[in-house]
């Protein structure tokens, strides 16, 4: 798969390595919350309890010979994708892909224009198209996910992402991402972590965007995945996407989900919604220090404040377990001094 | 999960990713080959054709600026473990597991005297229990592989492993890894590459031992898994394991579960039999430089002689494959000096 080689992806994860290492080399003596006052590794996040939740953590358990130390081979950080490290609203990002395929592939399929949900689609009326819950859902996903190799797909689904626009900011999605995020994500790599997304998402789409967006390999993207047939084509062999869900990735699945791809318990967690909440539960029972964090969208002028009463990441028990536990909430609005790299 | 923490795997992994970069950092000049030259990094191989298509082939790949240089993040190496990494006969190790297991158990299921596999299993004739085939196999499995947490069956499976030992060669079992593909592993991983477990075992019961045996952490093992459930005990969250079997990883559910979990092509992989053979097409199928390889049981007398007629590690189409397309066949008699540390 060559088109997973974006320069920019490798160079800058390449870049993280060998600074960790370095440090590590070089610096053994310097403790590391002196050598973070010196150049702050989260200039987007403004000082106050969130960050100094998670600085507070990395340096607990990167402390050699400290009570809280953790291997570095233990180190893993878990993320929810959607909310979490970048936009959901107003609809997720995957969702504007699925309805732009339906428009682009509707001259082949005729019989659309009388058959929900593509009619709705079609008409622009996205809404309409899903008043028909997950069987509309359903119907959508296999008609614009499944039924090509997946070389195929991952070329259809980069060809538009690169160009792709966020409907209220007009920005490139790819840009949608937080940068506080992008700073956390880069901040525990350098501190010896390895980060996973852990999200409902399709695992193939999401993979086409977390290298090149969060410095994420492909192996350490867990998503949702359909089933897939191996097949010989001319003696070449292709996997085809199949119309089965395999995985659905969310809620008591994410932690199945972990074990299987991961087959080690998160020491870090960051989710965004009651989807994250066996995350994170699974994360907080291991043994040692843990971190468990939510993003909540408090901030209605510079992004969207929703929670409770949302559809797309609804946030309600997992906020109430949160506070109970006391995990770390992150208010978006007072936590983060810049949301967007773009700002 | 503490149980994983191995000091030795640790340690080995850490250091051969030091002597990798501190190479990289300090040493850009000095071509690879001579490097090699100095110290050999696979001193069981005799010198021949297989040790010479390992060597050139990851001398090219890693040649910056050559035509078939590979960046690192793409240097994606699978295996298969039973037959390619350690030894499968008499027996496949984690079946003497399970037919331990039955007899552990079988005061607590006195019905098991009159019931086949489990009575011939009792009176020490396995291959009888065998005789019944998949049936009797997923009953044995089944018994002793699910209806408990994931964290106990993984404490089961590490004490039992720390002690038992071959059946013909009395050595305890992780020693039963063949040398030179250990030392194959290290020199791969000090060359950039990432080195991942692609088998048909149990993927909790490979990961008890891959970190320590192979320098192969938990989240680069794929394997065969059965479903999990999430559920709270007195609020705290266990993975039960159930019987219902998810993934098969065999023959072209290799390629599958690569796609699954790596979500990148290998561009070198090596297993032992037909049930490699898809995972090295898909292998052969990507562009650029590639490498596929086949261990081939030659030895009689330090190891075992079989392919095409054996039941376990059965070698017949890929064999054939591989002489067609040119594929590195390891003549285990001649190609390695050495089998097994102990030797």
């Amino acid at each position: 798969m060559t088109s997973t080689r974006t320069p920019s992806g490798i160079n800058r994860r390449g870049l993280l390595t060998t600074a960790a290492t370095l440090s590590l080399l070089f610096a053994p003596a310097l403790p590391m919350r002196q050598a973070q006052a010196q150049t702050d590794p989260l200039p987007s996040w403004n000082d106050g309890p969130s960050k100094q939740a998670i600085t507070g953590f990395v340096a607990r358990v990167t402390q050699q010979g400290g009570p809280d130390f953790v291997p570095p081979a233990e180190r893993i950080a878990t993320f929810d994708n959607d909310g979490t490290l970048w936009a959901e609203q107003p609809m997720y990002f995957q969702l504007l892909f699925a309805f732009d395929r339906v428009k682009a592939l509707a001259p082949q399929r005729p019989e659309w224009k009388g058959n929900e949900p593509f009619a709705s689609i079609l008409k622009g009326d996205f809404k309409g198209a899903l008043a028909g819950g997950d069987p509309a859902l359903i119907k959508i996903m296999t008609a614009t996910h499944t039924g090509m190799t997946t070389e195929e797909f991952e070329k259809i689904a980069r060809d538009w992402i690169t160009t792709a626009k966020h409907p209220k900011t007009g920005r490139l999605y790819t840009e949608m991402a937080y940068q506080p995020m992008l700073e956390l994500l880069a901040y525990l790599r350098a501190n010896g972590f390895k980060t996973f997304i852990v999200s409902g998402g399709d695992v193939e789409f999401m993979r086409v965007i977390s290298e090149q967006v969060y410095g994420i390999p492909p192996e350490q993207v867990v998503g949702s995945s359909g089933k897939l047939d191996f097949q010989l084509r001319d003696g070449t062999p292709v996997l085809m996407k199949l119309p089965d869900l395999l995985i659905n990735n969310d809620k008591a699945e994410k932690p199945i989900d972990i074990q299987l791809h991961i087959g080690r318990r998160p020491i870090f967690a960051f989710g965004n919604s009651d989807g994250d909440l066996q995350m994170l539960q699974w994360t907080a029972a291991g043994t040692g220090a843990r971190f468990m964090g939510l993003v909540h969208h408090t901030d209605a002028m510079r992004e969207w404040a929703y929670d409770r009463q949302s559809s797309i990441g609804h946030l309600d028990k997992a906020l109430d377990e949160a506070e109970l536990n006391k995990w770390t909430v992150v208010d978006m609005k007072n936590d983060w001094k810049r949301i967007f790299s773009f700002e």
